[in-house]
C-alpha cells in the first residue's frame, strides 16, 4: 500500500512540446506496481497550458483547485473544482489556466496492453 | 468527451455488504465508453465506512474533502485532502469517517481484461 500527500511527490516539468508553465507529479505509476493505469497531478500556473492535441489513449480528469478552460475541437468550457472529464482516444483537447491563481487537476491514463 | 460536475451524477447506495452511510457516484464508467478503468466519487457521512476487506483488483484513491481513516491489515492512518493511496490487489483495506463532517474521495478501479 502506498499512502502519501501529493505535495510529497517530486514535481517535474513535462517533456512534451507545447506545454507551458505546468508541472506534473506521478503519484501512482508502474514504479509502484500499478499495471493498469497511472495517476498524475498537474499544476498550472497562471498562463499555463497543455498542448492542443490528441492521442490514441483516454484521459480521466478531476479538477481539484482553481479555475481553468477545457478547449476541445470546437469550443471552450470553463472548469471548476469538482468537474470531471472523460476524454476519449482521438479527441482534441487542451487545458488552460487563464486565471490569476493556480489551477490543479488529477489526470489518469491507461497503460497499454 | 464527457464533462460534468460530480454533483450532477446520480448518487447511489453501494450494494456491497458491510458498507454504512456511504454513497457512490459512477462519474466515468463503461457506459461512457471507458474501457480500461472507472472513476467513482464516494461520500462518507459521519460514522460511515466501507467494509474491511480485500479483493483481487487495485484501488487508486485521492482524498477530496474532509478527514478519514485508512485501516489496513495492521494499522490506522489519518487521511486528509490531497492524500492519495494505491491499494494493491489482495491488500486488506477500509476507509472510515470518524469525524463530524463529510469525507469524500475519488476511487478508481480497473476493468478486467
Amino acid at each position: 500500500m502506498k499512502h502519501m500527500h501529493y505535495t510529497e511527490v517530486e514535481e517535474q516539468i513535462p517533456a512534451e512540446e507545447g506545454v507551458r508553465d505546468v508541472t506534473v507529479r506521478w503519484a501512482i505509476s508502474e514504479k509502484d506496481g500499478a499495471k493498469n493505469f497511472a495517476m498524475r497531478v498537474f499544476t498550472f500556473q497562471p498562463g499555463g497550458h497543455t498542448p492542443h492535441h490528441k492521442h490514441d489513449w483516454e484521459h480521466e480528469i478531476f479538477v481539484l483547485e482553481g479555475n481553468g478552460i477545457l478547449r476541445s475541437e470546437e469550443k471552450r468550457e470553463p472548469l471548476r473544482p469538482g468537474d470531471f472529464m472523460f476524454i476519449k482516444p482521438g479527441e482534441m483537447h487542451q487545458m488552460r489556466n487563464e486565471s490569476d491563481r493556480v489551477f490543479r487537476v488529477i489526470c489518469l491514463i491507461p497503460y497499454k496492453k
